[in-house]
């Protein structure tokens, strides 16, 4: 091959706006993205060993949960430690997934000028996503880059979930959540910015809303981390709901290791489906469906 | 393949210590760190197009300054923008990286828990690298699962050399970079960490220097971006070196577009043997070789 990979997935045209957002998680009555999180110690046995096991099984989850999901975000580690190989099986994976349906490549990625360009095209063209995570650590040449491709969205670390985010996030008077916030929404192409903010400090999504009233927000840490979909929605919908809220390990492994492929993929159905039906009293009671 | 990857490389343990890492800059009287950021539209045409050109051109460098280099930073977005095809590309290149020097993955990866581990087996043990650059902004347990690694270095992003460094780096009445220098220093393992510092802002060492005495830096935007070895020398060497400084275009690209294979590795091995001759007279002065 000679020139950069293009993903045959077409992108999801109709996810790329605010409205379409809020049009899509209208439709579903859920805003609910679910995270491929393929762990080889917990991927059912009936799946099988490997590579091929975690393909098989991320398909299989797509499958299974497609229908009240409005994201998937598969984590670009679990593929990585299968190096080239599991590239190759994310490739082939993010492009099952329906162009209804927003992918978000977790990657976590952030460097500056040319080569965050390079990392932006890789995300995008190469692998197909609608969407990819990435680190604001050194700020607005880092993540314009990103921001320059149309129609997709750049979504920020800005308040993870984790114990460790008490020890630069809220690092200064004015705690570098915050700075990250609103800063990020003077640069180029901001209006294709949405934020991480963790589920595990719901109080801390009103801090988040002061910050940034009109974002997305991508809530990962509802379900097996200790969040309720209640609360997040409390503290963090707007008026076009903006949020989606991530489940991984509380759908994909929800059958535990000795079920059959049918098995996993009912109960993933099922947790899903549950989640789903808190997100839709939710938006029912802002009037949004 | 069933098992996560593993690299045939065999690490660097030599150099898996600041005394070790001394050593192999006292014999070859030399620091420098080669970045491989291999640009599809500045490779020489004679080495071929794509990502088997980039393959070529990356094992051409090797060769043609291995005598000076006392390691190489491969950047991963120069290789994901082609894909399953480009890891596999980067994971050959790698091999091909004799274990007495560095293998720096400048990937800036950055996760939490199980996650970040995933990310460090695919980097140390996955692709064969003896270290990995790693962004900060999640905190302790985005950092550990890093330094938990045994005889591989974990290099921080501190204090970058890009414009938007100003953003969020300099953050808070204490700079960011400072209390990222000060309190990782506290975290499990930090006898393996190294920092990023930027060379473009010499004055800053000393300051990093107060943060840092100890620990190695991997000093970027020595050439082409503007830095010079005397400065960085001068503001940032400690009593066992502490050093590594990187060129990547100005030693990659010396000899232009149109070269022959050959031009270009006599071009890069004198723009490398010319910036090691700099630091052979700064480590003179300071009385390590």
């Amino acid at each position: 091959m000679s020139a950069p990979r293009l993903s045959r997935r077409s992108p999801a045209i109709a996810l790329q706006t605010p409205e379409g957002l809020l049009s899509a998680i209208h439709a579903k009555g859920s805003y609910l993205c679910v995270g491929l999180d393929p762990d080889p110690a917990k991927i059912p046995a009936a799946f099988g060993a490997g590579v091929e096991g975690m393909e098989a099984f991320c398909l299989a989850m797509v499958q299974a949960t497609q229908h009240v999901a409005v994201a998937y975000k598969p984590n670009l580690a679990f593929f990585e430690q299968y190096g080239a190989a599991g590239w190759a099986a994310l490739e082939r994976v993010v492009e099952q997934i329906p162009s209804d349906v927003l992918v978000i490549a977790d990657a976590k990625r952030g460097d500056i000028g040319n080569t965050a360009t390079r990392y932006a095209r890789a995300m995008f063209e190469g692998l197909g996503a609608d969407a990819v995570t990435v680190v604001p650590y050194m700020g607005r040449d880092s993540i314009e880059p990103f921001t320059a491709f149309e129609g997709r969205w750049t979504i920020l670390l800005a308040l993870t979930s984790n114990p460790g985010a008490e020890d630069f996030e809220f690092h200064g008077d004015r705690p570098l959540y915050r700075e990250v916030l609103r800063k990020s929404q003077t640069f180029q192409g901001a209006q294709r910015l949405m934020f991480v903010v963790g589920a595990t400090r719901p109080a801390m999504l009103k801090q988040v809303r002061e910050e940034a009233p009109h974002a997305f927000l991508l809530v990962p840490g509802v379900g097996a981390q200790g969040g309720t979909v209640e609360d997040v929605a409390q503290f963090g919908m707007n008026d076009h709901c903006g949020l989606l809220v991530n489940s991984s390990r509380g759908i994909l492994y929800a059958a535990g290791p000795d079920a059959t492929q049918e098995e996993s993929q009912a109960a993933a159905a099922n947790v899903a489906e549950d989640l789903a039906a808190q997100m839709r009293a939710t938006l029912e009671a802002k009037g949004l469906v």
